[in-house]
């Protein structure tokens, strides 16, 4: 019996995602043994396939077939090996697996540039209090003081690292912005629009600009039967009206969202009339510009529902990302790639971070994003059907022929 | 130097106010030591003031007047001693010293039927889990069960009770109805109406009804990244169209608040939609019939906001008691008794429960209301003012003498 390319790739999903810590679901942290066995196995793969393997010094293992010529150009594909605690089979590691199977068909025949495919260690931040040394090393923008950061068991992450890359030549590995065409990275949607659209995969247009707040909302508590509705400081009344504000505000605005995801009450008993509400808003677009102007209609939202009340209130912005737009030119090679293999091309947001999100410091970068059921991920019922992987592995094919024709042009 | 009457209460309130377990405010207990010491003060008042005391078989403090013919019903006044933990020196025991004041002024002056100041025992239900067993055995409603449950030490209430009242004989003590001509209790507000009106007393129409739901609002955990607005399930924004709807329902309806006083999000982490949000509703209103309008308006915002967000929800009463009216002919004489003393009589509803709510089941009852500073209650910065209580003591004479004008004719 011949697997078709979707059951090879999701025979190999399987064999990687029982290299895991115990538990349910799959468990791989960055420098650990499950680590070490993951590149031990993908390496096999990567060689299989006619790439030369070697990791490198922040413990990114790396497969590389050579150009035509010595001197060319090479063009990046990839994502990450690790997982969150109790994660899925497809976070990340897919990413690795379905460029290698797209990379077979080539076979011998020369590349107008050098592929390498990467597969890096850390991306979920989950052992150590930061994440993407990988790419970071790569685009040259990695901050060394990362590496005297400590697991939950002291280990450092320089000690941990150690035996895997070689934290003394983490700062040699960046790469001259002029020797690379550019990174692609295939990644599980982990949302539900490719599902909704009824699409196997899917063109990311920017990763989201984040940003983060603390909202405090002071009223006045109250008992609940004593207290007439007209002079009662209800501070979650104030709250729910700036939960439904982001709602409204952020499906009002194409590509942002926004979430009220953590909210306390106190004193947050049956009887009594709330005294202060904590919670956090976070908003999230792939235009720095439309998420600024969110912010402002959300804080203009949330005075308007305090003053109503008389309560006071406190938005402190806690954190912030910009947006990374993906390459416009990569974009239209995959939608070209997609077109090719049959299918439409839907362009979406990437609401999520990714190894791109850092590997845009060094070069061009486009992210192909593959369906996955009910939306669902770092999970173990995430999935993605062999069908639609094996889809997303031709897209893959192409638009590295795509981009091959592009070259010699 | 002369006190005033105003002044008289306020020093007699702090007095019994030190009388309380150490500690921040006002612990006194129902049946213990602190307990003890303060009827014995009380009854020292009560005794100075004409009144002829004893302590009955549920522990409750009486002082009686006699009537001018022996055979003549009783006039009841009164209202707790005991306080909340950390309480104020006004909650209840107000209720029985402004009544005391009231008396004096009557001197030998016989009256057409008895008065009896009533102490009762225990309306807070911090000791044991339960309360209000002074009026229940007074109107013959007690469930003598209650006996056997234990405060916290595992000291049955019958043990307890032992010693100030008779266990034995609680169940003879219940009065029969054509001996009481009605009860009148003097509360502080615990609510802010009376200040916001600038008055210093108000007229309680009826006691509450409450009602209490829990609801659970279940959507699905999403990546606040990831997820489209228009494919979000989010709990949260259904919830909070509740909260709105809510306070929006209860401001279009006289005689009505409703409170959601307790509120949790699920995971409650800031980059995830909100998947389950429980909390709690509560209702009062003066009519039972508002109240369960309220409700099903209530209940029908509810379907609609998780509907309109595909989400299901639950919603169970766990709670219910209903309205207890106050009898119009006691509202009126205490109408007339505010005018003639100079101030304008306020009608309101009380959103808390008294022991005139249990005492409801013996005769008519009324309820005088003093004005609190900020409607804080519950609390050591509890406090009424001379002034105010002094005009109590007035509409309390006026209103005595008012019924025995009535009586008379």
């Amino acid at each position: 019996m011949t697997l078709t390319i979707g059951e090879r790739a999701a025979a190999m999903l399987a064999e990687a995602a029982a290299i895991s810590e115990p538990g349910a679901g799959v468990t791989r942290l960055p420098f650990t043994p499950e680590h070490a066995r993951a590149n031990e196995l993908i390496g096999g793969w990567m060689r299989s396939a006619g790439l030369k393997t070697h990791i490198d010094a922040a413990g990114t293992l790396i497969g590389r077939r050579e150009a035509a010529t010595p001197d060319a150009p090479t063009f990046l594909l990839g994502s990450h090996q690790d997982s969150v605690r109790g994660g899925g089979a497809y976070d990340g590691i897919m990413g690795v697996l379905l460029p290698i199977l797209a990379l077979e068909e080539f076979g011998d025949r020369p590349l107008p540039f050098a592929v390498e495919v990467l597969c890096f260690a850390d991306e979920e931040g989950v052992r150590f209090p930061t994440a993407l040394i990988g790419p970071r090393a790569l685009a040259g923008t990695l901050d060394r003081n990362v590496l005297e950061m400590s697991d939950r068991r002291g280990i450092s992450l320089r000690d941990a690292l150690d035996g895997f890359g070689d934290p003394a030549a983490i700062g040699d590995i960046a790469r001259p912005a002029s020797t690379v065409l550019g990174y692609l990275e295939t990644h599980i949607e982990q949302g539900p629009v490719l599902e909704a659209a009824g699409l196997p995969v899917g063109i990311v247009t920017a990763i989201a600009g984040i940003e983060r707040h603390a909202v405090t909302v002071t009223g006045r508590a109250a008992h609940a039967g004593t207290a007439p509705m007209e002079l009662r400081r209800d501070a979650l009344c104030a709250a729910a009206e700036l939960v439904s504000a982001v709602e409204r505000i952020c499906r009002e605005t194409d590509q942002a969202v926004g979430t009220i995801g953590h909210l306390d009450v106190a004193p947050n008993v049956v009887n009594a009339v709330p005294a202060k509400v904590h919670c956090t808003i976070e908003l999230r677009s792939a235009e720095d510009t439309i998420r600024t102007r969110v912010a402002e209609r959300v804080a203009a939202a949330a005075r308007d529902a305090a003053a109503q009340r008389d309560c006071s209130w406190q938005m402190e912005r806690t954190y912030q990302q910009p947006a990374m737009a993906c390459a416009p030119r990569l974009q239209d090679a995959l939608a070209t790639a997609i077109k090719t293999a049959g299918q439409r091309p839907l362009h979406l947001m990437s609401g999520a971070t990714h190894d791109a999100s850092a590997m845009a410091d060094l070069c061009p970068v486009a992210m192909l994003f593959v369906r996955c059921r009910d939306g669902v991920s770092h999970n173990p019922a995430e999935y993605a059907a062999p069908e639609d992987m094996e889809r997303a592995v031709v897209v893959l094919r192409e638009f590295l022929k795509r981009l091959a024709s592009d070259e010699d042009s």
